[in-house]
């Protein structure tokens, strides 16, 4: 299946490429809702079986995309609204139990501006472990609920170590009973961009995010269960390049496209990405919300 | 002619271009030189007629444009030998007198990392104007030469204010001799990204850098000889596209073609810039090797 | 006297000092508001004579003071009342008139965390300059009330300029109505940091700031109206040691008492300052309270 | 004894607060040397029993200082001189074996200024493991000796984990031979600050740094050789007072001095630190300093 080749990181890019070829996919339930008030889309879509993880080309689980278009745009509010939804499905997804440890994970490069996303949301978090260990829940607040720690690895080049590495030893260590984590996605398609947050249960996939993880995060590898959050901020460049002739091509058979392609595309455009010329402030104002749909989430405020 | 329409910011490129399409420009003479031990390939392009002005669709002057496959390389000395070979234009370009004062602008956006180039360059310059104003030239040290000054001012996006502007007020101020204005470009080759120096007494142009500076800084907008130093950091989006896409449509007429592209090129990719995975090693290294450069050019040091 | 000796960039420590000595002061006035809701204190020290203002040792004019005890500890609502109580007062000292044209500049140093107050203000601000020159007002939204600009020009050390020199250069150049300073200031008391929020019609003393201006930001040297805002994030190194000194010193003479206290505080405590370990959340804290009162004192929103 | 009521982070402090009250220190070896030329001074205080070690109030081990008035100042060459002093005395401490895998931590908050530098030593050293694990020594380059891999823990409040555990988390996972831990130091005395260089075995203190670690780092809680590498980048601001005010009250009796003192300094001093008003510029030289002189004593460069 050629679908394989194609970049995405969002599971809703997969399941809207099978519908443009009329494919059938067993074992993939798909529920949308639109909030019309709001302009939130929301897409659920549920890889049950095996069968549909094979066809989909990632794991079993629960895949929820929220899309909305003016989460792009500046705002006074911040996108409150949409921080709102966001912590509705978080808590959807966390273990329906009190004062859980969360350990949340920024993933990716604080120093190149797209990929910074999961370090600024951390950054902005309500960070409570330390105060609830030394004087009891009560010292957090009385808003707080569960027990949140945040890490930022930072990126191989950087460190030396895989991201699942660090993890690995931190998790090990400190014993959170959920592991949250943040990264910056590439989108196959650049309408997606900045507008689009994907929520799961399936962790964070390798081969994933901007920088390319080469592990996964995600119950297998860490033991616990983790929930992963991404946003696209980028476009693989390879991807757009191919994406733009697809019209083009399309007189050419699978066989000579899948050739042509492949001569065409300059090797070194896979190691470029792109990214809108506005990308600080969309990341600034991205991570806010997030992270302000975290802090709820966590919290008993604003439920 | 077509080329106005492609994007450069190199007067290298846009040779390149005719001397593919073997046009013959007058009133612009090359000049190149090679230097194999360190690797550095200099072109001097001198548009020496207001012909050879409009044909290249550049100002008159000399542009000086340094390749160097290695500048993107991570490197122990950081790469002193560039630092050097630009210090020397530099100081070739510089009016021949001592205790100039000089007014280092850092243009671009610092929150965006491929944008970044010009403010880190500043912030790594000695500045000596407060000192030398306080305490006279041997304050400063033994090994300054001129009176140096560094303004980063920001983008119209954070300011409200035309960079032209800002540069005006500030020249008109403080007086300085000569100003050089450091930029990050868009390149129309990937190839060329992050390897090339172009160094002109021509200024900044209108419509360049990644952000488009809507006014030139030149010698006719401030009164002052501009030397503006670029290095390509960023590829437009539409650029790429229409590159990879040009072999297979070598067949249409140029008319069509020009239609055709107009249609296929999403007009939001004009809103995009693509760049490399790694652009924050890179501007942080060719950020220091520019103003090493320019240290040792205003300062008796290594001469 | 010896007061002009003691640094406080505060009306309000100078007004205190002359009432713990009893001292008459003619030609000033002072009004105390307390929210007990709120528990914001309000003081607007007015110093209405030549004669006020020499014994003052500051210009005459309205200098309004924010004391919110709150305003160094960690919110929710980011001290969504305090923004409000500073747009209030920042609409009383601005001309009666709509379409102002407005400089806001950001002082300080960005790189030295209690004294990035003012640029991190600026970069919360939301300009409108350039979108209302392109589109007219309703281009910015229908909430903008006034054409807002920011700069920062950074400090002597980074530019080799003035501050003077490069705001005089820009608002020559921008022409704006009036021009607001934002800046970190020096307290004499430890118990005013981060909690006190100065504005003031008669701009930015020279001396003050943590960096220490030398030239004053004022009608007379701008020739606009300066609306001057002020956030104490430090204790000067020397006035921390002969303040902790004064119960001690209380026995001796004045004249025995300054030669004293010259002889013993080290000269290298004049280039220190003191500031509290989590200075970094208090100004992410104070610069997001401020932008935001700001931003509503620009805007027709909560009014 | 009263020492230990007097926080410092340094031996040579220690040693030098003994030697003035001609106090004997047993178990307990110091050699100096002066290096003229260089202008800086070396003080190897080696604590070699546990009774040294409980009179000195750290554990045993080799406590190297580098003296270097010329550290705060800036320099052309960067203080390449110390680099090569500081990557000798690293070397003396490694195991003398090649291929070591070192894992170097960046502690500090690198949002404050005097605090950041642990984490801009970090930024600035050749990371290798990554590669050396990929392409095997050759494809790090000739130059790479050992296996060399970076973190940034972060601190406490950014964290909400002990930066121990991190630390134990990550070294568990990844298995260093030994572990390099950087970090700024509170120094008793002004004229310590940026000019100091501290290299010892025994690791990282608990209660020392800026921000105040709470466990250390070292053989015992790691498992493994620390070398902890600090230098004093502020005065803790109650320490300051304390040590202005030590004349005045020669007169007084210890008791008398103590609950005076007590009384005296207030407690919120005690959150505070004083800091030179050129941090930024000092960090950026000191940080670039120590990597440098590490990146030296990792590979064959510079010998």
């Amino acid at each position: 299946m050629v679908l394989g080749r194609i970049r995405t990181d969002l599971a809703l890019e997969t399941k809207e490429k099978f519908e443009e070829e009329r494919a059938e996919v067993r074992g993939v339930a798909v529920k949308e809702e639109y909030n019309e008030e709001k302009d939130i889309r929301t897409t659920t879509v549920t890889i049950e079986t095996e069968n549909g993880a094979k066809t989909m080309g990632r794991p079993q689980g629960v895949y929820i995309t929220l899309e909305a278009p003016n989460l792009s745009v500046p705002d006074e509010g911040y996108h409150r609204e949409i921080s709102k939804e966001l912590a509705k499905h978080m808590r959807s997804l966390l273990p329906p139990k009190k004062n859980l440890s969360i350990l949340v994970v920024g993933l990716g490069n604080r120093e190149i501006t797209p990929d910074a996303l999961g370090p600024d949301v951390v950054s902005n978090l309500h960070i409570t472990r330390h105060i609830i260990r030394e004087y009891g829940a009560e010292g957090a607040g009385e808003e707080a609920v569960h027990s949140i720690s945040g890490l930022v690895p930072g990126v191989m080049a950087q460190t030396g170590m895989e991201t699942l590495e660090i993890v690995q030893g931190v998790a090990e260590e400190t014993k959170p009973d959920v592991i949250v984590a943040i990264d910056a996605l590439a989108a196959r398609s650049i309408k997606r961009l900045n507008r689009t947050i994907q929520i799961t249960d399936t962790g964070i996939s390798p081969g994933s995010g901007v920088g390319n993880h080469r592990n996964g995060l995600n119950q297998e590898t860490l033991g616990k269960k983790v929930i992963g959050i991404g946003v696209p901020t980028v476009v693989d460049g390879a991807t757009i390049v191919r994406d733009s002739m697809a019209h083009l091509l399309d007189t050419l058979e699978e066989e000579e496209k899948k050739e042509f392609l492949e001569e065409m595309i300059a090797p070194s455009l896979h190691n470029m990405f792109m990214t809108p010329k506005d990308v600080d402030d969309t990341i600034k104002r991205l991570s806010f919300t997030i992270s302000e749909g975290l802090n709820m989430a966590f919290s008993k405020a604003e439920e």
